[in-house]
């Protein structure tokens, strides 16, 4: 935990503690390359032996991706009222699946309480698997005010 | 509008409404390039003739984008409960800029309300100018339960 002033901490959360966080965030966004630049776009997803599996429609990120499988994963929460919040940002490689592995894991991604993002009846199943997961929160004192 | 099944639709924001939302938000994501792979970060910012300001600590993301100026700002709303969301998507080029223009702008810019992800005393001013901005929203009937 580092001190940046007086008020403010940052906390850097262990990788255990940055896939708890994964495991209960609903929503996250991927970033993926699109012509040498980046793009962000939100996702519904699941957490797969730590691995990110989310749908998406054959458009830009489906498209990026497979020109350049090097993308990131991220999830956060602020609270503006309290002026804190954490992140937790995933480095990886993607990669499209053509068949989920197993019937169990096709029953859970297959129904995803929110796949509101996922558009349309072709989507297709990718993959990320983690390079690196890092986490931080960032912590003020109360009487900052 | 499109329709992408029984209960779900897509509309567009025009590009005003994409900034009307930007105004409002207190946190977005910037996506930049580290080492030809994405990375996504929180920060706070403001909108002042669109563009987008932001200020960061001398780290990942300042080298990122000194190496690779083409970066991306997103924002999003999403409600988990209510099935629905909407997202907005700056592409542009960034700069760190050494000093504010006005002293209106840099009073503004200076008295953020929320920093928490701006860590430490030796900040720098960074600037997204935009080429794209593009939005859009999750509609779902209500029927869909």
């Amino acid at each position: 935990m580092g001190l940046t002033d007086d008020n403010t901490w940052v906390e850097h959360l262990n990788e255990a503690e940055c896939w708890r966080r994964l495991a209960e965030s609903p929503v996250g966004r991927v970033g993926v390359l699109v012509d040498s630049a980046p793009e962000i776009y939100p996702v519904n997803y699941v957490v797969e032996e730590h691995t990110i599996l989310f749908r998406t429609d054959p458009g830009t990120v489906l498209a990026g991706l497979a020109k350049s499988p090097a993308v990131c994963f991220q999830i956060d929460g602020i609270d503006p009222t309290e002026r804190t919040g954490w992140s937790v940002l995933v480095k990886g490689r993607a990669e499209q699946i053509r068949e989920l592995p197993d019937a169990e894991e096709r029953h859970r991604v297959q129904h995803l309480a929110l796949d509101y993002w996922a558009i349309g009846p072709k989507w297709h199943w990718v993959r990320i698997a983690p390079d690196e997961v890092t986490g931080r929160r960032i912590w003020r004192a109360t009487s900052a005010g």
